[in-house]
């Protein structure tokens, strides 16, 4: 079981800290700024309310989360998603304090880049997450759970795991490419938001909170559960084998 | 010619296989919900049915077999696939009674993944391989063979063989391109399954087994082919030569 | 604050500058000839008016813009771009004169490419780069400045921060990566071209300057907001800590 | 300017020369068995003959061109092409025994992939490479020496060049990306093959050799010149300077 730091009080002064932060609020309004913009496009054009708009917010999202984290790994840990942040908490690796700090850059980076949005495109819709018609509140929030377990154990088995193969550097690309599939997956249905920040700029934006507590919690569970089982599951401490183990498999 | 290992009898009951074989469920599970999960999104959207969904479809088995490659490959080797299993068995990577324990969480997460999607959904069917209209079964068996020699060869190439150029963990992503390459190649005619565990689930979950023999034969013949091919013919024993031969190509 | 050097005077001549002006003409060419063609191809097509249109134009720059940065990378340093130059050019990383040499070789390569597309298809149009109905020249300039703050912040993170966590050579990848995500968000807005030599050869090619200078401005605003940003506010001068700081994120 | 070599009369019967062109055969195979088939998938499903059907067959090759040059590097050098295996002979890489050795092997292979193809589909045609209408054999050639010129260029400077940045076994996915954004600008347009042996199996397969010979003389022509280019202006002989030169671009 992992242990959980408070973090200490004058963190949100220490200039890392700062410095963190900033990025996370460039990070994630760059990233929603890129995702939410490719769904208000996909929305002006011929045949994007079908498969063709689903697949080009996609690959939008694959390709701005890959580059966000990998830009910002050095300096604040690139999450961009409170549900990152959770995760990344419950396995020990990150502040109780910071944790806060970094939600709060998310939400306004995530807000600002928004309300800028329905500035420069005339004031159109930022489209919100919804459930699809059809769908209950539970279907939708155990669609989120998995989703964002997938993507967070991705987070974990690619770039937290000191044992994992691939190389330092890789695992943001791979974050970025499972957002991706996510969505191909999940966007007719639940909406595939898998972060609460990224859900809560198009909200504010046109005041739309239609099943958005949805975003919030099926995420943070989803977040949450993945740092927990790989954390206490999957890393192992061990003293006495530098390789990594399970290698067996090839 | 690989020496092919029984494996220990109290290899199931050994930490590092129990953890193993609960990442195969986890990263099988988490590959077929995106998987199936696009297949179904693609179903119910306009332009689902054409070209468009099947680049939809195609890339979203791409990205989240990178994906979950990567994240398991430290754990598990992360196979997926029962195909990519015995590919490995047959040039001695892994045990027989590993094998047996993997190819049984493999068919679990797949399964568990589709009856969740059923669930999730509304009840939506599973879409399940089958043959295009007018291909017979001998036709679609030597398809899979050649779909799933090609994976293979992939994972012999870009990860097992120790000359590999390509560095330690990109291997996973180039596994999750080919098949991508190979689902926009075979999908409109055999189905491009080439992983019978991929196939089981949605088979399952709505039971139909029409042609299912076809993606049991056709990928584990596809597969031991390659394994035995590259493994006999490409990997060099050297015990004086550390460098990469055939650089003479460059 | 970082320290501009204007560059000797015999730069010009210099064996290594001419080779690198050479090979911005160069990549400036091929990256061009791959991004026009591909909007050329994308009119020329059935539904390439639309959103999949873009999509192909998206991904054809995403790809051709990893590619060709990754090729002269070690050559010019691959900025294909005046926004890149001026971008590092704030940031001390490149001279005065050097910056300028690149800028003419950027803008001959560009010109070229597209003359030379016009002549190969019978005389088609370049598509050049202007603002959507609606949109006004100040939305249009802040969205240029946002989508190459966005692409000069993942240089910077990604390629020139010595502290960079992603492995040298795959920084133009993610650089690629984000040009493909921008495109898709502000395409149908103000055309997002994040690029002053990329509109200006379809510009010259049938002489169109329609909103030529929002190319310009806004590129130029936005490249040198972000080096002046990252140089001066996350590159960290550190004599006594050669580990990346911010770990504390995992 | 580099030394070509003849080679020895008795490579031909070298393990290591014969490893390396059964290499080329199955490589080549499997290149074409994907890029071929997708070809004819989305000329079987709706929409594959717009700008979607374009899209489809630009990433299927850009995926499995990336892949199986990966996969074959260390065996020989993963050319798949002659094109590439001139442009590597003209910067003495290869000997002329071995290059002729090598271009068999990849008509062969490609031949009996588009045949079998053939076989799988009942009968399908599989698609050559013609001209568009409206353009003729001179810009068709022009068109096909440039974006092979770009194909080889990215194959010198991620690949061959010792001073490259980009990380040893990042080049193949590179040139697999640059394919594939070729293929979206100059596909509708002359075909955008930049590969004879590409060209020549479906040709083959439905005895229809029209404008073939333009693939044969546009990709050769473009492949070695590119490879006297880069290796006589841009390869760098330091015997005092161990360093990437140029590296002021950053």
């Amino acid at each position: 079981m992992a242990k959980i730091a408070i973090g200490s009080s004058d963190e949100p002064v220490q200039p890392d800290c700062i410095r963190a932060a900033v990025a996370e609020l460039i990070l994630t309004f760059l990233f929603v700024f890129a995702g939410v913009g490719a769904a208000m496009a996909a929305a002006k054009m011929v045949g994007g309310g079908g498969i063709a708009g689903l697949t080009a917010v996609a690959v939008a999202h694959a390709l701005v989360v890959a580059v966000m984290i990998s830009a910002g790994l050095h300096i604040s840990g690139g999450h961009l998603n409170p549900a990152v942040t959770l995760g990344l908490l419950v396995g020990g690796h990150i502040s109780i304090i910071r944790s806060i700090i970094y939600v709060v850059a998310q939400l306004l980076g995530s807000s600002l880049a928004c309300l800028l949005l329905k500035y420069l495109t005339g004031g159109l819709d930022t489209p919100v997450h919804t459930l699809a018609a059809g769908m209950d509140a539970i279907q939708g929030l155990i669609m989120e759970i998995v989703l964002t377990f997938s993507l967070l154990f991705t987070v974990y088995g690619t770039i937290v795991d000191p044992k994992k193969i691939v190389p330092p550097g890789l695992g943001p690309l791979l974050v970025g490419l499972v957002v991706g599939a996510n969505i191909l997956a999940g966007g007719p249905f639940s909406g595939a938001s898998m972060n609460p920040a990224r859900s809560f700029g198009p909200a504010l934006a046109i005041w739309d909170w239609t099943d958005h507590w949805v975003y919030w919690v099926g995420p943070l569970i989803g977040g949450a559960l993945a740092g927990l089982v790989y954390d206490n599951f999957f890393i192992i401490e061990s003293t006495h084998d530098p390789l990594p183990t399970g290698e067996e498999g090839y």
